[in-house]
């Protein structure tokens, strides 16, 4: 029987120590290296951070896998067993430019279930936080169940770039939504952004193109207050490829897919 | 002659003290009223902190003038004089919404001329402030001048309703921004968004109307750092009516201004 509640004991504490590093970090030079593009800014920290992880708990549980953003863990085709999803730094471009509205996001599963999420907002020491069946809390306070809301009372986490000219996605198909919204956000970190849907600060957010590790803490806390998690689509999520996301308050993620995504036929 | 030291010691205090007060008050219920429209919310704290303010600043300088949100203030048909443009917390439905991303903004000006900016990041306890010519400060850290960049570096604060059909300006003048840029961020706080160009977080600001109180700190925070501040025409920007508003670093702003925003010509 798996020990759900040391595993989290664990976890909060290693994402802890991860965050002091990083605040620590922030006094020395960052030494910041170009990865596949210039968008995709990575720093010795993101890896370190990966890599301060895996050595934790592949000393403490060996046989769980690890599938994380910077590549040190495991080669994963499937799901089975007890599998931790990373982001050592999630937004890493506010990481570099702003020292803020990123995030440390850690997912764990079982068997492709979700059995524990952590998204740790490092600067401001927040941890929200959730085992499934369990409630959801940011540090010690229990955040209550979403509500459902609808379009126009809703404040909308949407990058300018899904309804512009872009590769993902016809931009005239959520344009409407922005107009009819009362309000659209974008805080470049996906993770930050989940964790103030769970918070109810943000009441939905939609995205074109996310890896894994962005929102695998993501989807347990909000699926854990009655939200709901799909693809664009209007699909579930898949675990082992990069998915459009699509998490919201129950009521307004129906309208959405229905008035704005055609339910999925686009 | 001016004792801008005791206007500036006399502006922080009241700042902090009624940053104190919101932070309090967020523990009570919140009386939310509508406006103008449901996207115009407005509280009784919103109302209460202008009052506080108008209260300090007439007992102190009787002869000063004041141009606040809520309408508590005087009515101006000129600058002539110490004015004082207040907006009690910028930033009202993340107020709401979010307890966070909301913010004090008062500028203080002499004949038209801006004297002294505040920002005050109330839930994180940072005051964005400068007097004229002594340097800008967040907190009691100096911050630095801002540095020329380009588009292609540049994270940029633009929210999805400029690149959508909108009154305002046409969309297809932005949208090539959005993708030519590193990314978009948007905060839905003019004063917050204006504090991050200062400290170099953002690298420009750009919406389509703004109230004098919305802009009236950010832009002497901005200008003293050597960043550039004016319509999207690229006019001077006017404190007696809205505005469109670009506030920039230097040499992005010549670069968006005359490769996107066709020098005024749209």
């Amino acid at each position: 029987m798996t020990n759900w509640s040391e595993i989290d004991t664990y976890a909060k504490a290693w994402v802890k120590e991860a965050g002091v590093n990083i605040r620590n970090s922030f006094s020395k030079t960052l030494t910041i290296m170009t990865k596949s593009s210039a968008n995709d800014l990575v720093t010795d920290i993101d890896q370190g951070t990966e890599q301060f992880f895996i050595k934790k708990i592949k000393e403490k549980y060996p046989d769980h896998r690890i599938l994380g953003e910077e590549g040190f863990g495991d080669q994963l085709n499937n799901l089975d067993g007890i599998v931790w999803i990373i982001d050592p730094i999630d937004g890493t471009m506010n990481f570099v430019h702003q020292q803020r509205n990123f995030a440390i996001s850690i997912g764990i599963y079982e068997n492709g279930e979700g059995k524990i999420g952590l998204i740790y907002d490092v600067v401001h020491d927040e941890l929200y936080h959730a085992i499934k069946g369990h409630g959801v809390f940011m540090n010690e306070l229990e955040l209550p169940p979403l509500k459902e809301t609808e379009v126009s009372k809703a404040v909308i986490g949407l990058n300018a770039t899904w309804v512009t000219e872009n590769k993902r996605i016809d931009p005239s198909l959520l344009a409407p939504l922005v107009k009819n919204a009362r309000g659209t956000r974008s805080y470049g970190s996906a993770a930050i952004e989940m964790a103030y849907i769970a918070s109810g600060r943000v009441d939905a957010y939609i995205t074109l193109r996310l890896a894994p590790w962005d929102f695998a803490a993501g989807v347990i806390l909000i699926e854990e207050l009655g939200g709901i998690a799909t693809t664009l689509k209007g699909e579930p999520l898949n675990l082992l490829e990069n998915n459009s996301v699509f998490v919201s308050k129950p009521g307004l993620h129906q309208e959405i897919m229905k008035e704005y995504l055609k339910d999925g036929n686009w």
